[in-house]
């Protein structure tokens, strides 16, 4: 089976990539331009920033002490999409391994002096995920041999040691390997990596120990906290452990950490990381728009982490947050044409970017770049892309769910079925059998979605629509090929409100329509967001080529003399007496979120003053 | 005359700390805190954690790269109060002086590697600025032998070549040296440090060259952007040289750089400094409570702006900042007790900090800590108290100004005064003629002060009381021993909104009395203020030892299951079908803020939901 997490137990187990096809879509259309454009410009830059040469040695080492694992993520994305130039560059890391498995351009010859920030662990981790997928692919080769020889090393020098890696990140990736290989030592040296970190394990660090989940037991953790990507890693490494080793206590306490997470840490986009300082999480309630974090390999860990959880436990309540994070982070961070990423995804941009050329140093601010001094978030979206089919359904004892409607072709059992749809900009999804069939098709209703109706063509005897909750809508089997099912999710837009609690959205709502968080985006000479209220009715819909974008009704602000900017007056300097804001009505665009900031420098509001 | 700024010429002249002896009251007991406490205290530290030790040499060293800066910080503090430990720690200091002049306990042997993160002009700037007090206090002594040499070593390398020190400082140190010695060239190399910063004349850093200033020059600058203390010692030193040097167009652009910076980048405490990341200002009206850096240090660096702007222009707008600072940042860093000190002043907590012993890292959070790993704070606090009476009277051609209402004696030409009051408690200040004299005696009257009155007694042939508008009221002379002067200025709290541009403060309003800023407190079990909304009727007062403190009625809401913390309902998931809160009826107490986190581990917001 191809696909980068194979539990062995779990209420569903995931497709393949090979019983998933893509077709031209919304998510069809950006695994192709992974494949064919994304990997390319990784490769180039890597090339270029010398982190490839590094493994070849002679010249000087550049770049940061983890730049290897980028080269890891960008061969894990070409072993899912069968890329042909694998194994040259494959070779190369083979040949900086040292005989006993050590393998590390930055530390070869000092290695292990400091664990809280040398990531040699997290570097295996990328290592072993990319040697899984090539092994999965195409079967054993060099890959799968240095990844053995760097697994089996690590389980000799930390299997009774008392440290971990500052960066989670391997413990995912040995489960990975146990699972692909059957070499049990895999899975109890990941298992002992999880259950380490926190006693403590590492040394104390200006921002504390919960900067990499240091400070308590990850089966005694309240909520995730800390530096966002590490959490989310660690998480999912847990997951993988609390599954194969029958671990229930330490399933549910992940669970409830990712409920806690969900209803005080997370943005509406699914964006996860609060604070610029130490990339790390805030307080419960803490999520200002303007400094989200929200880093794109947060989002990512974000998804690889629900995607477990769903495996585990079949509720859809995860793929919710999946699919959440899928459309406003993960198919944010690339512009559309794939060659330029945000690391951040703040939820507002006061001042425009100025335009600059080459490599980003502070990987934040409002205009993706093509490059970052640490560029993780371009390779992690490159790797994400390529095994993405594997995520858009599940199988069950019962038969196969549809978790992302998306256009593609899917085989389970002797099911074949076609999903067409437009969607996210349309609510239709259609689900053609392809070949007679048994088994039961269910199809995920978003939590959003109420009023979602499923009918069947033929009707089998029930009436031709069903009301669909929530949860998933389910058509039983057998199948005839040409049958077909057909859910109608309400996609009309929305205004949603923050809860009060979240302290930096007071005042304000957003309009989303359906798994799509929508923005204003100043770009093109529309007016200031500076002081801008948007009047709550209910948005117009406008179809613009390849998306639909929105208006609503607005009052832009006059802006006052510059001044003390407190005062006695409800509604600051520029109320009028009756407390009412002055201003011109104007007329707000909203732009699908994912597609903000690809017309060059422009200010942007998701929350919108109401 | 013994004052830390004496320029040369001005709307106004300090009076000296000779001519201004505060007595007991708020300003008073924390010059005598800061005199018998703080410099004890910074002092024992210094010892312990081996930054004193550094300039004796022998053992390795120890601290970061500036910590000789917080020995001269505290020299400073104990030349302006007359310590007599001052002697014995200068000449600990003189010894490790080279001959030529350099003067640095981490870069002696490998000098002038790196201006951007070196600190070595920066720790000269406050080297000289304690050579100053000593020299303006007690006279020429090894001190001023000590600051001269290493202020004409820096002359002689850096007179004509390229570079500036990363952090801003020595600037107006050099002009007071040459305020106070007369040795022109060190005003010279002041103004060449002033007009090189910018050109740039640093190289590019991750944070971006705002950092530290080196953007743009200071006379083409906009508004103070980048590390707040830096980007607010470089603007002080550039208005000394300006004031110096007869330069109107770059007093000009600071004093527009400073309108900008008020009107949105300012905090309502007076506080500077919205990131964390790079302790840096935000963009125009980026201030959040709960993230405010709002550092100790740059309130000290606004308030000496602050002052030489006042001095330099005689607007009373200037003061009024000061005296917001004042009363809302440096007297909110220490400790009741002088003991422990903020780093850190947000404006909005909402987990308590739990307690730790010794050194704080992270240089952040809710508690007080007695010493921190980068420690600028505490010794900065000791040395602005030491010379804090220097700052509460200036005097100009027509007599004196009380610019800071304090119990105080005050001397100024033949004029005898003391100042009477139990401000900012009450408005009552009462200024009694103690001498026959000559001259205007004008009192501020701060902007918020609508309604102030000024009475005379004998009421040399006016009404007895004089409406006083905001700026300054005047009583002109001559003055009979007895004479009474009373201000009235109006101290019933009042509710202050937000200008609509903040976004973070939406829908919010805060609690001043004066020139206090108040907080709700959760300390000792008082409600939690997660979800609390405020009333804003008048608020109730009760006068408690040593304070007032006030009370507001609000409402508690009430706690929702955990969920997805986004939907479909004004007002969150806590609200009623008419879009009202739930909650019980409460009544929050309201504790100044320089008063908030002496009870131990609490909560606190200054904006309350309203």
């Amino acid at each position: 089976m191809v696909n980068p997490v194979l539990p062995s137990s779990g209420v569903l187990s995931p497709l393949g990539l090979d019983a998933v096809r893509p077709l031209p879509g919304f998510w069809g259309d950006r695994v192709a331009l992974g494949r064919e454009v994304i990997v390319a410009h990784c490769r180039e830059w890597m090339d270029k920033e010398g982190w490839i040469g590094n493994f070849r040695g002679g010249a000087p080492r550049r770049g940061r002490e983890f730049s290897d694992s980028e080269v890891y993520k960008l061969l894990e994305a070409m072993a899912w999409s069968g890329d042909p130039g694998l194994p040259e560059l494959a070779a190369l890391v083979a040949r900086a391994q040292e005989p006993d498995g050590y393998l590390n351009t930055r530390w070869q010859g000092t290695r292990y002096l400091d664990f809280a920030w040398g990531h040699e662990l997290y570097c295996y981790g990328h290592l072993i995920q990319a040697a899984v997928a090539r092994l999965r692919v195409h079967g054993e080769d060099e890959l799968t041999a240095v990844a053995r020889r760097a697994a089996d090393h690590v389980c000799r020098r930390f299997m009774d040691a008392p440290e971990v890696c500052g960066h989670p990140g391997v413990e995912m990736a040995l489960v990975e390997l146990y699972r692909a290989t059957g070499t049990e030592r895999y899975l109890e040296m990941a298992a002992r990596f999880v259950a380490r970190r926190g006693t403590p394990a590492l040394g104390e660090v200006p921002a504390g120990r919960a900067y990499f989940q240091d400070d308590r037991p990850v089966r005694l953790a309240r909520v995730l906290r800390g530096h966002a990507v590490r959490a989310l890693y660690l998480a999912a490494g847990a997951v993988d452990v609390a599954v194969e080793t029958g671990d229930g206590e330490l399933l549910a306490a992940v669970e409830a950490q990712w409920e806690r997470t969900i209803a005080a840490r997370t943005h509406l986009t699914g964006g996860m990381g609060s604070r610029h300082d130490h990339e790390s999480f805030g307080e419960d309630f803490e999520l200002p728009p303007d400094r989200a974090y929200a880093e794109t390999c947060a989002g990512v860990a974000s998804i690889m982490l629900a995607h477990r959880l769903h495996l585990a436990t079949g509720r859809a309540r995860y793929a919710d947050l999946a699919e959440r994070t899928m459309y406003n982070v993960l198919a944010t961070a690339p512009a559309l044409d794939g060659r330029s990423f945000f690391y951040t995804n703040p939820l507002q941009v006061r001042v425009p970017e100025e335009p600059r050329a080459g490599v980003n140093h502070a990987a934040e601010g409002g205009l993706r770049s093509p490059w970052f001094d640490v560029s993780c978030c371009p390779t992690n979206v490159a790797r994400t892309l390529a095994w993405l089919p594997g995520l858009l359904a599940t199988g069950d004892a019962a038969g196969v769910r549809i978790d992302h409607p998306t256009p593609a072709e899917i085989r389970h059992g002797d099911l074949r079925l076609r999903v067409e749809t437009g969607y996210p900009w349309v609510g239709e999804v259609r689900v053609r059998v392809l070949a007679d069939g048994a088994g039961r098709i269910a199809l995920r209703v978003p939590a959003w979605a109420e009023g979602a109706r499923l009918s069947r063509r033929p009707a089998a005897g029930r009436p031709g629509h069903q009301p669909a909750r929530p949860g998933y809508a389910v058509a039983e089997g057998p199948w005839r090929a040409g049958d077909e099912l057909c859910l109608d999710l309400p996609v009309t837009p929305r205004w949603t409100y923050p809860d009060p609690r979240i302290d930096a959205l007071r005042g304000t709502a957003a309009v989303e329509r359906g798994p799509l968080v929508y923005c204003a985006e100043s770009a093109g000479g529309t007016p200031s967001l500076d002081a801008v209220t948007a009047r709550t009715g209910p948005p117009a819909e406008h179809a613009v080529a390849g998306a639909v974008e929105l208006e609503v009704a607005a009052q832009i602000g006059v802006p006052a003399e510059p001044g003390w900017p407190y005062g006695p007056a409800p509604g600051g300097r520029d109320a009028r007496p009756g407390g009412e804001a002055a201003g011109a009505d104007t007329v707000l665009r909203l732009v699908p979120y994912h597609r903000w900031g690809n017309r060059g420098p422009a200010t942007m509001r998701v929350w919108l003053p109401v």
